[in-house]
């Protein structure tokens, strides 16, 4: 596979085409970025770590027959995917009320939701990623009420097989952002990344706020540790995947 | 009817209890604020007028068969009104995008919605009354799923009752705010007020985006005149008001 051009360039990502058009080439960065990229840093060896524990995510959801743009990992930080047109919405899925939705409604932190939330952001930097309504979904056309539908019930599909391989790693889901994608058959696929970059996870024997968080709200919210936190989640991933052969 | 003790103080209107537990004297203040509070001045006269353009347009819908919480104007800034207990969200109207709508979504300001848009927000200034999905809403249970149709219902119809009554006025209703509450019966009917304050108003015979405003945004965007604006406002609606007669 001939690599060429540099097709864009995300805040952790880097799309390259191949001799393929239907293959793209995606480059895990170290680079973090947090509070729409006002908040910029590094996390060592956080490319390799995204790039492993999303092509680990990636090939279970496959096996459970959830459709994914992933096709392999060449090496250590860069995965192969099918190109696809993303659909503009972070989609995000909560189990546990934590971030935004706290600051939001004013619910504590932790407050376990009784059922999965499934909410739709528009991917739009300038405008700050706001909350979208269905009704401003529609109205701003960023999806059809069809796909909507589909991307609604995949990710509770998701939420669901993540949930319980995160909970073999002793890690309590608490809520996570996807990406869906068009495939060049206009079906609806996963796309982007899954990992602690995307994903709120907390050590589930830990009940310290702070020491039990293994994700990016470290980089965040300046709770140190961040690359441990990053290594022992690849480390688990390693180990429930290994134990599932 | 005695006037009692002062039940609550806001941004706009002074609620006392009377000597019928059943009614509140509702006083008008010239006290105007924006952002959220973080903008504060006065708007002369505006309680008056406020309070007059309200009791008109309260009285118009009522003679539609829409149910509201006006009873009368003992004075020109004083309504009384029924006592309700407030639902906490505001519901906003759009007929033509502006504000948080544009800020949100990048739709360019007057894009004329294909429908009305009916949306809900958080009242809650510490939270900065964010915008609410229908599933936060029910994760708050802020209202019922029955009271949210019903509310959903009650604002199409009154936005095509005010649109119609706006028209009649030479004034374009792009967007407006309506709170609504239960009564002692647990029915849903409409409180607060609907006046400048809670109404984006463009004359339209003036296309000019600046020169055209008739309402609240005239002090939120210090574009000047904003007295004039308001008192041209009622003047219109009295005028309406006789010729319906």
């Amino acid at each position: 596979m001939s690599v060429n051009s540099k097709l864009y360039e995300g805040k952790a990502k880097i799309l390259y085409t191949t001799d393929n058009p239907e293959i793209l080439l995606a480059d895990f960065k170290d680079d973090a970025t947090a509070f729409n990229a006002q908040k910029r840093g590094s996390i060592v060896g956080k490319g390799i770590i995204n790039c492993s524990i999303s092509s680990h995510l990636f090939q279970h959801l496959e096996a459970q027959g959830i459709k994914t743009h992933y096709i392999d990992s060449p090496a250590a930080n860069q995965m192969r995917v099918k190109a696809v047109k993303i659909v503009p919405v972070e989609v995000v899925v909560r189990n546990i009320a934590a971030g935004s939705l706290c600051q939001q409604t004013g619910l504590p932190l932790g407050t376990v939701l009784k059922q999965p939330l499934v909410e739709f952001y528009y991917k739009n930097d300038e405008l700050g990623d706001p909350l979208l309504t269905r009704d401003r979904l529609q109205l701003m056309e960023l999806a059809t009420e069809e796909q909507v539908a589909t991307i609604t019930n995949l990710a509770l599909q998701i939420n669901k097989y993540l949930q319980g391989f995160w909970q073999q790693c002793g890690i309590t889901l608490v809520d996570f952002k996807l990406e869906f994608g068009l495939d060049s058959q206009y079906e609806v696929i996963l796309a982007d990344e899954i990992s602690p970059d995307t994903c709120r996870l907390w050590d589930a024997t830990v009940d310290d706020p702070n020491l039990r968080v293994m994700d990016k709200d470290r980089f965040r919210r300046d709770l140190g540790n961040v690359e441990n936190a990053y290594q022992e989640v690849l480390q688990r991933v390693l180990k429930a995947v290994e134990s599932n052969k």
